[in-house]
């Protein structure tokens, strides 16, 4: 089965254009998805890195260029959402037992139309337990079951493999040990994933 | 007139693609190309940014990602060239020159051919100086040429423009105050260069 691994973090701002439409494109291209989100977080902490400091001339980019990326995508945005998010990795937590449950699609998609529509940041107050309502969850029950060893365990071997595959942002896509990042490589990670004999013979 | 400034640095290694293809495409699409180096490194240091830190996962994600981008643009590449260059920023100056005296795309081609297909890293030894010797120039009188003033005030120039833009990497495109970053965005500014109501409007 073609089958891609999409690595995600759900304080990614770019992983919002990716979120809606992987599964569309995927399924144009017959390739399945399997949704992996991982703490990025902590990659950035260990290398210091900050992708868009506050006020800088990249962060402004980024924003204006998400934008222009959405328009083109057919994506709906309507201005920058606050940022940055999850302060506690609660999102995080949560869309690892989505993933884990077989609900990541749906999770992720209001979790991303709550921060970017509504302006709701992930994780902050009771945002993320609002996602779940709305997607007719019992948002304690959820909870409860995200902080569970299990959950814990499932981070930290997806934080293993994402050191393994080198990893460093998000989203990711990956085919075997091929690695893209950016929701601007998908194309080239789906047509991988269908053939890679025939992207390495393209030349 | 449709025109765009292609704003780079000579020590950057994605611009190495541009370089190849951008008067090509532009031609294609009727756009005129202003070729525009200018001191990144001084906005990198001003910020203590370095875009691939060596050893990392996303130096080694760039080599892989450029190798790729190189396959489908048909733009020959073999391996990783030397990295980093340019360590006094004479390619630069004599970068300048060539955009001043109109022979900036002959000089930059040979400049990335020399670097990545003969591993020759710019502004070390005599490397740029090869570089002019293929171009049938005299090395002295342009490397004196390119220590006048005049280039000195110019490189200030472009260095305030690029500020005034929120410029922070190479290659960018520009058409009018609309900035775009990276190689893989010369289609989107082209297409914004053509007909910038008709990109507003997509959506």
């Amino acid at each position: 089965m073609r089958e891609i691994s999409f690595f995600y973090f759900p304080g990614s701002t770019y992983t919002y254009l990716t979120v809606n439409r992987i599964e569309f494109r995927a399924g144009e291209a017959g390739v399945t998805v399997r949704w992996r989100p991982y703490n990025l977080r902590l990659f950035l902490r260990e290398t210091g890195t900050v992708p868009f400091p506050s006020g800088s001339a990249k962060e402004r980019y980024m924003w204006r260029d998400l934008e222009r990326r959405a328009r083109r995508l057919d994506v709906p945005y309507t201005s920058p959402p606050p940022y940055p998010v999850d302060p506690d990795l609660k999102a995080l937590r949560v869309a690892t037992l989505a993933a884990l449950e077989g609900w990541a699609p749906e999770f992720m998609r209001e979790h991303y139309r709550a921060w970017f529509l509504d302006g709701k940041p992930p994780g902050v107050g009771t945002n993320t337990e609002d996602v779940l309502v709305a997607l007719g969850h019992d948002p304690q029950a959820v909870i409860a079951r995200a902080e569970v060893d299990e959950v814990t365990r499932h981070i930290d071997s997806e934080v293993a493999e994402a050191r393994r595959l080198g990893l460093f942002g998000s989203p990711h896509f990956v085919v075997g040990n091929e690695v893209f990042w950016g929701d601007d490589r998908l194309e080239e990670a789906l047509a991988w994933a269908q053939d890679p004999s025939e992207e390495t013979a393209r030349r």
